[in-house]
């Protein structure tokens, strides 16, 4: 599909040259000078040597430079790779070694940890600084790169062209490079903007972190609508209600933990958001109750859910404000949007009749191409019959709204029952007790697998195994009660602050092959 | 791109089955419905033999068969051919033979003239009769076939491969076949839902004729917008008021010709029009008079024009109901929409100036493929950088507004200046003796091309050249006014009733090349 990412710069400076693009504290951009800065920087990239579909690596908080490289990598012919902020210096190695990236751009925060990182990826030949203090010694500065280079005309990648290498995960294993092109990433962003949740010409907060898909699929809706994109450098709960109600901000997108945060910071209430049409949330399961705290906080804003993940480039369903004022319908992930095709399917690919759990899988133009040199991992991901398995346990009702319930890998399939390990992590963490727990898959003879819970007591707290199994007994069916549990100072939690369940069932499972869905 | 026009049946019925989905007079067929007799009548064009891509003919008024068989046709691997219900039986036979279309669906209606076809068009193997009435010798009945057919699974027809043969044309030479894919297609559609014009779940008036690219599109966007399409069986002003007011219709798209006879259908007063949401008018100029009159006369009513062509699949530009309101903005067409680049061109295709007239030239998705078995048509019809030559005159404006003047083959070029055909066929028309006129270049030693009129007097009125000459001078500039003027009883028109300026061009320019942009 002859469709390329960077159009959208051209179709904006055909209409709205004047327009404010960018605002990043007291830095204000109108379209036309970012598309003169995008292009310039592209001809900086070349003359860098980056050659077609290079990586380029983005190690940064927002910025309006942050947007300029989205663009100015591909203007160039280069593909992307945004890094994960939250990811330690030898992750970030790990990924710009596996696929090789050249040339690094970091902001003034991350200068330090990049600097670090020469001997770690010998393959990295340029580190570009996009910030405002000065260049650090042996980095060169984007601006002026940018100011001694000539535009070029756009490199036109375009279709199944690659738009970039997107990592993922850590919670279920290595890092995997998710290949994007360019006609999935738009036609996903064109599907979220046909759901109507992207108002035209509104003014759009940007505080989610730029280098997730979630964001960079809600910022591309925002150049092909024509918005401002108002730039946090990263989520701040006061910040961002002063930063709404300064710029009038229409349209906003949170992960749940900072809708949470939102609602829990008192300056909150100060602040107003009467401007705010559209709230969009993605990216994590939401309590039910910060959801109706959010409808009651801000009535007038549309509250839009939207379930995905990076191997969608990244949008599957979408949940539409009408169906928030349904108590059932509204702790589902809503429906599959136009691009793409969503079952619930059993190991097989086989698709389950409705309310049946099974894993979702999804058939679309918005699928990755696969995994970066993991042909092994690439295959695993597809069925036969060539449906992406996104890893997601879930049921869809009679009227395709699709209902979330665990990992597939994390659910336990016990005595031929499927426990969700999430329903018992609930059950355990109402105990007094228990501070954090996780609930794993172990070997079992008799039941092929049983629940087994890993638990860490608050301080100077104690219960014992019998105890918090009666607890859950009083809660949930019995079947889905713990076998047997385990006390623990800690758990592995990965960057993102995600428990690392991998590393908890790792020992029980030794030399033994665990069959999942 | 992995997207076929089918794939929007399954999401129907994944989260809609009960819908009501088409009304077609006193028929009401819900979904589930629907997507079984689209399988079946898949299954039965298989057994007639239809092969991947080959080409299925429907000759019909609209009807919830139409709408089926355009779904069932891809449905079974094949590719449509919808024939313009306008034309004659030899125009129709012409686009027959000219793609091989072996399997021509008919309606009551058009049973006599398609019985008509089998001499002129050997190749034609099967016709089915999809009408209410008892089906004629030597025909299979559409329902019959559907009733013993097995449901089939679908061809999964997708990206490149070819939707259609979809013929356009007739006034600017012989019928030429667009071959139009299922992701041009598909992506056009989802960006004219992306403008905001396609409320989900409306009540979708369909009353335009089902076999243009304009109501296909229109269609379509009301499959992807979960829809109920009320169905007439062609434009009949008092008919579509009765239905707007009878249905509730919230959504309907008319050619100008028929917003006029809208507005002066003296029965439309009786009816209430309170329902209609959004009004869509595409597929030819339109008379600032009557959209003011729209306007004044359904103020609930968003307003909005699409511009386009069989070659864009169709959408080329939108203009919104906001720019209405603007007396300058509402002469445009509006700006390009999501998918598509539009630039104003010279005859090399290079990008003129604003406010400089020449051709739209387009880039995108959405762009056709070519022409059936017309190389040099196809050759002809992009620029060396493979931009679309859309044959439209016009000019953009600061904002990207494209203002259209006239067919580039229609324009005039005298001493350097551009005339456009419709501006001194507007002055002409002005004058109480003319009742039809069509202005012309004819070959000009001293000027190039000289501006030449064709007039049809209405009865027992007289003027002569001279007169009208003088007539023209008092109200555009000199250049522009006829060097001469012919007088004729009558003037040639197509099937669709526009003139064919190239037949009355045709004896000027025997033995010399007219050059045109």
């Amino acid at each position: 599909m002859e469709i390329g990412i960077t159009q959208v710069l051209r179709q904006l400076l055909q209409m709205h040259p004047q327009r404010i693009l960018t605002v990043c504290g007291e830095r204000r951009r109108r379209v036309h000078e970012v598309a003169d800065r995008v292009a310039r920087f592209a001809g900086a990239l070349r003359q860098l040597g980056v050659m077609p579909d290079e990586r380029v690596g983005i190690l940064a908080l927002n910025s309006d430079r942050y947007i300029e490289s989205l663009l100015a990598v591909p203007w160039a012919g280069g593909a992307l790779n945004p890094c994960n902020v939250r990811w330690t210096a030898p992750e970030i190695a790990y990924s710009l070694n596996d696929c090789d990236t050249r040339v690094l751009i970091v902001d003034d925060h991350f200068a330090p940890l990049a600097a670090g990182l020469r001997d770690t990826v010998p393959g990295l030949r340029h580190l570009i600084h996009a910030g405002d203090g000065a260049t650090p010694q042996g980095m060169r500065s984007y601006e002026a790169l940018l100011a001694q280079a000539q535009p070029v005309a756009d490199a036109l990648r375009k279709g199944s062209d690659l738009l970039g290498i997107f990592y993922t995960g850590g919670t279920t294993g290595f890092p995997k490079g998710v290949l994007v092109s360019h006609e999935g990433f738009w036609v996903s962003a064109l599907s979220l903007i046909a759901e109507g949740v992207i108002p035209r010409q509104s003014v759009m907060l940007r505080s989610a972190p730029m280098f997730h898909m979630a964001d960079l699929a809600y910022g591309y809706c925002g150049l092909l609508q024509q918005c401002t994109h108002v730039i946090l450098p990263a989520f701040h709960a006061a910040r961002v209600a002063a930063a709404i109600a300064a710029e009038r901000a229409e349209v906003a997108l949170f992960v749940p933990t900072m809708l949470q945060l939102l609602l829990n910071e008192p300056d909150v209430e100060r602040f107003d958001f009467s401007s705010l049409k559209s709230l969009i949330y993605a990216a994590s399961p939401v309590a039910d109750a910060t959801v109706v705290e959010v409808m009651r906080r801000w009535p007038r804003a549309r509250l839009t859910q939207v379930y995905g993940q990076t191997e969608l480039s990244p949008v599957g369903t979408v949940l539409h404000h009408e169906s928030h004022a349904d108590p059932v319908l509204r702790r589902s992930a809503g429906c599959a949007t136009h691009c793409v095709e969503l079952r619930i399917a059993d190991a097989e690919g086989t698709e389950l009749p409705r309310g049946q759990v099974g894993e979702i899988v999804a058939r679309g133009p918005n699928v990755m191409q696969g995994y970066w040199n993991k042909p092994d991992a690439t295959a695993a991901a597809f069925t036969r019959e060539g449906w992406l398995r996104t890893g997601d346990g879930a049921y869809m009702d009679e009227t395709g709204h699709v209902f979330i319930v665990d990992r597939i890998k994390d659910m336990i399939v016990t005595g031929g029952e499927n426990v969700f390990s999430g329903e018992v992590e609930n059950a355990l963490a109402t105990h007094p007790a228990v501070a954090m727990c996780a609930v794993i898959a172990i070997p079992s003879d008799e039941w092929g697998e049983a629940v087994h819970a890993v638990v860490v007591l608050r301080p100077s707290m104690a219960v014992d195994a019998a105890q918090l199994i009666e607890h859950c007994r009083e809660r949930i069916a019995g079947y889905k009660c713990p076998h047997s549990v385990e006390f623990r100072t800690a758990l592995p939690v990965s960057g993102a602050g995600k428990i690392l369940k991998r590393d908890l069932r790792a020992p029980f499972w030794e030399g033994r092959e665990r069959r999942v869905a």
